[in-house]
């Protein structure tokens, strides 16, 4: 698994944190780490980076090998601040530093995973990772954001080329394909590449496309979103670790994994940054998602 | 049944239409007819409303002895234009009309129905109807909006606790209940009165609240909505429809009632104003349903 590591400071009207650990790549390897315990991470830190926070991914079971930490140098920085009806924000402080010139570099036995996931990077990172890959995975999921759409969309679509699975935003979704209709967005975008399409949609739930079937997760419904930062990672990751775990990647099991990163997800946007996925029980999963069954379950008889 | 039988003129980026048939009542009637066929409407037009169009609700089986027609004075008419994206719209003109003094006059042989359905209108008007029944209905269900919430809330909060089940939107359940949460929203909105709330969502589907239950309900996803007029109406007309054909108002019905209910709202949307409704075939009708069910199935396992 790909992505950033890095520092987040968070404010929104709950509250406000200093520098914590976040990034792409932590939410979604912690996530991940409660399906299965072979995951290994491929990123970039500063020296700045305590090495307690790697101690904490390693206790997780999470491989770092492929954390490379420059010294000298500083991890990415990104704050940002919610607004009343967290479903906007702003960013205050985007500070690439290390990510400016991240160059993933694979260790030997890394590199021939049986699932990927390219969390969200510069498409040409993504596309270098896999051209340095032994073999094929199984499986390879890949996320992004209207940024890399605006500045890098040529190197955006030689990476969906080369993926199975993308997952992005309603919004995202709409400016890729030029459709507002989701159904015709989804068709083009599968066009390009991927042929499973996850368009996540926050409190709204998330759709699965594959073939001319859809599937639709709704959202849990939680008493208060506290902070929303990482909650699509936190998905990606409890979607890909139920794929890896489980072995199946039809589209009836992908179902299933969408209800699971689905879960995750709402436990993170429960608590500040990563606080509320460091530790969950198995039995809180397990009565979590027989609640998102229960949610949109309905017997139809005649 | 009680709401307003109107002319709309509509405009959306997909074309304009000049005045035809519209108002909640007629939305309403017309898709309850699909249920059953013993609907009444109470409502009041001016003399420039066509007879044909009453004769093609009396086609349907819909009683109209309860529909006033008031000599020298004009029917109620709305005119409205549609954004891209179908989700905001602009009123170009409403003109109140014969509903500005409306008198909800209930004729004897219709003062007894088991279920009632109030569509949108002054909320005095709606609890005034209900006054004058000779007993009370096994349930009410009641539409409203934003506007009275703006200028009615003694009233509205009045004929909240004379009803059943609501049926607003996010936006006016947030603002009715001052709570972002609807979960929140839903506790401190059925403490004013009704014991079930639906709350709408358009495109992002539908919630049911009743007791510490939710049943979310997707929407379907559709090529193209060409034109939402009405479609909060015929979904209500739906549900309460299917409640009134199968006399059964438990929650485990409920939720069936909700995915009729939103299955004939995906066809309204589908044409300008009533057209799409005007002729659903129960093949058409069955199919869709099935199609609902199959968005959100997934069988867990372990």
């Amino acid at each position: 698994m790909i992505g950033s590591v890095a520092f987040d400071a968070i404010e929104t009207p709950f509250g406000k944190t200093d520098k914590i650990i976040g990034g792409a790549a932590t939410y979604i390897s912690l996530s991940a780490s409660y399906f299965t315990q072979d995951i290994s991470l491929i990123a970039v830190v500063g020296d700045d980076f305590p090495q307690d926070y790697i101690n904490l991914l390693k206790a997780k079971g999470i491989n770092t090998d492929g954390l490379q930490i420059k010294q000298g140098e500083k991890s990415f920085f990104w704050s940002g601040r919610y607004f009343n009806d967290m479903n906007s924000r702003e960013t205050l402080i985007t500070e690439l530093n290390v990510l400016g010139d991240f160059d993933p570099i694979v260790p030997e036995q890394l590199n021939a995973p049986d699932f990927l996931m390219l969390g969200n990077l510069a498409p040409v990172v993504q596309s270098t990772l896999i051209g340095r890959l032994a073999k094929k995975p199984q499986l390879i999921v890949m996320d992004t954001m209207n940024f890399w759409m605006d500045i890098a969309l040529e190197d955006l679509k030689h990476t969906l080329s080369m993926v199975d699975v993308l997952t992005i935003n309603d919004e995202e979704a709409r400016q890729l394909s030029g459709e507002y209709s989701l159904i015709k967005a989804s068709r083009k975008i599968r066009a390009m590449g991927p042929k499973y399409l996850i368009i996540k949609k926050g409190e709204h739930g998330a759709l699965l496309f594959y073939n001319e079937e859809v599937f639709f997760c709704p959202a849990m419904l939680l008493e208060d979103v506290f902070d929303p930062t990482g909650a699509g990672d936190t998905f990606a990751g409890g979607f890909i670790g139920y794929l890896a775990k489980t072995g199946d990647i039809s589209f009836e099991n992908m179902k299933r994994a969408l209800i699971y990163g689905s879960a995750m997800a709402s436990f993170c946007v429960e608590k500040f940054g990563t606080e509320n996925i460091m530790d969950i029980q198995a039995e809180a999963l397990r009565d979590r998602v027989s609640r998102f069954k229960a949610l949109s379950h309905v017997e139809l008889i005649g």
